[in-house]
């Protein structure tokens, strides 16, 4: 998997011309260390005595962001792989609408889980220890932006596809979620703001 | 170095109740990820023919790019470091204000190299391969959160300094800094949407 090698190799690898790992598998890396600011927040706040009350919250939700970050990790290497199927369909000259389907569905599966993300990291910045409040915005800010990578990684492979009822249906999910992901990231930098 | 590190390793130390790296450290990596997809950009574009008249520009921001990343690559550590001496100065009741400006200074560095690279991106995002505008877009998008997530870690440092003439001086260079970020990336993301 991409996630065991070395930061700077995954960098040079990002840097080469090779087309893959591009923007797609940074804007899941970006989701992945969302959730490891996200879980950092939580284990920051689980024993100490001025958080005890949230303390069985906390632990939940270090969990959901740890699972959280185990499904960016796959996608890093999915957006890569759905991207190379996408060159090889075209070469091929066969399954180029089933391959850009693919591609398109991987980014917003990365943009779905920042949401998800988005809303765990809400609820961390609310309720954890807010000595560690600016790691809990960067979080926020980290998937918001892992989000809209994302969805130019989903917008550039429907731009290829025909079927008008399919490119609808995303439309509106991505729309959803627009509006979810703005309101998560706008709340939780609303509470770093009063405690900065 | 943090970067000889495995990303999954890193992403485990970030998600630690260790407070380092935390989000200054992971702002200065979010830079490094602009330039590595700005310098992929620059790779795609170079020996191509379509794009011969750019090629000298090119192979000029590839390495000006590149130096950038290596920069970033630096404040990844960095930021811990002055972090870390933040928290000994506290320990040691002593030179804490030296080590909060030390703190307060390193993501400042951060948030102009933020700055330096986004400028790179928007040309290289004008001018560089148009199939791979994705790339550029989503560079842009980690300057940006790279740029407000190293200022949320100058702000918190700032907050317990003493010294309102440096505080007034920082606040200036921030607003400076933050007109030319939100003009280089709307600029960016403008190109980009014209292709996407």
């Amino acid at each position: 998997m991409m996630v065991d090698e070395r930061v700077r190799e995954f960098l040079e690898k990002v840097a080469s011309s090779s087309p893959t790992p591009g923007g797609g598998s940074v804007a899941a890396l970006a989701g992945a260390i969302a959730c490891s600011l996200s879980e950092m927040v939580c284990n920051l706040t689980i024993g100490k005595k001025k958080y005890a009350d949230v303390e069985q919250e906390m632990k939940k939700l270090l969990q959901q962001c740890s699972e959280l970050r185990e499904k960016f990790v796959q996608l890093v290497d999915e957006d890569a792989r759905a991207f190379d199927e996408v060159m090889m369909a075209f070469r091929e000259k066969r399954g180029i609408q089933e391959a850009l389907k693919r591609a398109a569905e991987t980014p917003l599966e990365t943009a779905s889980t920042c949401v998800a993300i988005a809303e765990k990291t809400r609820e961390i910045a609310a309720k954890g220890n807010k000595n560690s409040i600016t790691d809990a915005g960067v979080a926020a800010l980290m998937a918001k932006t892992a989000f809209y990578s994302a969805l130019l990684n989903v917008r550039i492979n429907l731009k290829e596809i025909g079927d008008t009822a399919y490119i609808r249906r995303i439309d509106e999910q991505i729309k959803e979620m627009e509006g979810q992901i703005e309101r998560l990231v706008a709340e939780t930098m609303k509470i770093v703001e009063e405690w900065i």
